[in-house]
């Protein structure tokens, strides 16, 4: 498996099972509706978990352009890499937002309420503020970075519990830091499922709020610049 | 103890403890009534984790004859244990919900809803569209069977906790993909318990909705199959 | 420390993190009230795991008289040190609902629901009847059992981590079997708190119901016992 | 990175991160709205994980006065330390809450209700009472101190994951003792926080109800001596 193919596999699957969840505890008649915020955050802790053992040994699972980012800042990836990564993870949010739209399309068909539709596909703010939202998404991502510095290795592989730690990062994450903006903390997670919103048809549907896009690529790259920056000093 | 006893015995155990939480959370007077979601799938994941720290070192833990199906296609059993595998998964299935049955036999007998007793033994679609929930079953396992092939062995055996990560694979996909189908993802986790419903006296009771029967049998092999062929490619 | 004082310290401390999480989800203006069976079986699943990892290295952390029952059985204990272990015990399950009846002393005294505060104690079955019930808490140790003897010691100690297996165990147990009797799984977790029902003020209190305090006595050692048997088989 | 910074830092991530979901449960628009007892449980319990992985290796991962006091009484640092570890576990808190402040400002301005605005600061009881209260955070802070006496370091280091074990020991305390008074169990989360409910401006606002503020600093002081003592003993 190449960089790229672990990137887009891990990314696929970190969105298919992290959608999938907000498809299952918000759309109608799905098995988990209203199964709250402890389904939600712990459904993207377990995704991230998935998506990292997977792919951890090959691409070291960023699976997150802000991620990929900061390893570029730090020396760990060469900036020739950067838009391998940044591709693959694109791609694979993509198509995993693709897939959860299969998953989930009797759902989305019988679903009326377009806001529901596009939570789904990206986060959206509980109270629309620009510097507010953008302090949230960048204060996130700049825990989730820092943190990740300091996942040390284990003296002895684990196996795929080694993907354990960053998973319950992003449980912590999204359980404290995920009710102002929902805690997108990375770009392909947002940017790629909201083109999927705008290009695949699920019944009547809203708009794909592209005036609040660039809050969830700019707060978590500023995020890990911060968390990059504050390591190396 | 045999191939035979290992497979039994653990999907027998992940049956008990995964219809009884089913059981726990939808049948009246039942301590765990409206525990909802995160019951129910971290209940299939403790399920899992269980039936698999039992069987691990004698068959591998399977638990499954979807995944038996794509251990045999890659060469990892022979064809010739197949037989093994799935006869006792079956047998090991169909013990585990008749002790479901004797455990909550009296609430069984209070409830008066078909759908819910039905439930506590087989899966139903939420919206029934036979190519989505054949997809939603497919995906389902492909995820499950794919993920699995990566959970590498730890450096050093971590004893029991080695059955984590599955257990956390089985949790995501039910927290994620579940709303749907009910995550079957086991033809004999659904066909077993099934054929106990048909038998079994619980009061008045619904079909046990034979129609729908093949739908969690074929999209799992179908998925596992999927998986064995990108994993081979 | 001895092998009496591991075992009381231990089963003081699963009792006062066990009874105490059941008193935070049912008694009046506690913070935790309404938390649903998710609280209530994560809650003593901590409890297993903080009172195994204190007592593991001294005693083996049985905490439970019927694991010690197995133990002897099996030949792990001596006979001779049966009573050692069911003493320490016995007195470690009063002190620890002695402590929880201190913490939640202003709850108990707010509640008008005697069959709340005796739950606060003492296991109480869902829909009452005799053979159900005894199967009920049977089966369920019976799972407890012969699952710990599955747990193997892993290749290199993991720490307080090794007492993870058996903590999940309980959790898959009170998710998924619980529902019938609040699984006491455990004579001296439900006879020790009883007696302190009995004995101590906590304003107007209904009976300790002793007609049903033989069955998760009983149910529990004959639990033990198939699984001794059948492991020796 | 000294002492003091491994403290400052992990202490305000554990405030960021524990305060954090107090306030996405508490406040109104928050996504997290409603979440329960489970979400603010495994949010403090992961926001330990990530505070103590990130300064284990330098500083201990304190990040509690009565921890290092209990330190200090055992010998395991210097008195001559222990204003080093306490002032950074102070500014730390300060640090982290402010934090919290500016991520879940638009919802603190949108709250209306005092009591909620100050729960994301700091604890209260829910009935007051102070032997009764004093008890709670007595109890629950020698409970705390003395298990993190028993976690024995692993053969070989897990890396981050040597921070479970006291993370689930503090979603064991949260679960069940947190019922009266909240679980503050750390003078610095409460008084930290405290301070910064006084000073920091978020519409109308209670008072920071200093007539308990001495109970959740004495209160766990209190039970690390006890713990301390009794280890010693």
């Amino acid at each position: 498996m190449s960089i790229f193919t672990a990137e887009l596999t891990g990314t696929a699957l970190l969105l298919l099972l992290g959608n999938g969840v907000v498809a299952n505890v918000l759309l109608p008649h799905s098995k988990g509706q209203g199964g709250g915020w402890i389904v939600i955050s712990f459904g993207w802790a377990m995704a991230v978990f998935v998506g990292v053992f997977l792919s951890a040994s090959v691409s070291g699972a960023h699976l997150n352009p802000a991620v990929s980012l900061a390893m570029a800042v730090l020396g760990k990836i060469s900036w020739a890499q950067l838009p391998v990564y940044l591709s693959a993870q694109m791609l694979g949010a993509m198509l995993g937002s693709l897939a959860v739209w299969a998953v989930y399309q009797r759902h989305l068909l019988a679903c009326n309420d377009a806001g529901l539709k596009q939570a789904v596909f990206c986060t959206a703010p509980a109270i629309p503020h620009t510097l507010s939202n953008l302090l949230s998404e960048t204060l996130g991502t700049f825990v989730l970075v820092y943190a990740v510095l300091y996942i040390a290795a284990p003296a002895a592989t684990l196996g795929a519990l080694d993907a354990l730690p960053v998973a319950l990062l992003v449980l912590a994450i999204g359980l404290s830091l995920g009710g102002p903006t929902g805690y997108a903390i990375n770009p392909a997670r947002d940017l790629g499922p909201r083109i999927m919103h705008a290009l695949l048809p699920m019944g009547t549907k809203g708009s794909s709020n592209w005036a609040y896009a660039w809050i969830p690529v700019v707060g978590p790259l500023l995020g890990a610049l911060l968390a990059a920056v504050l390591w190396l000093w």
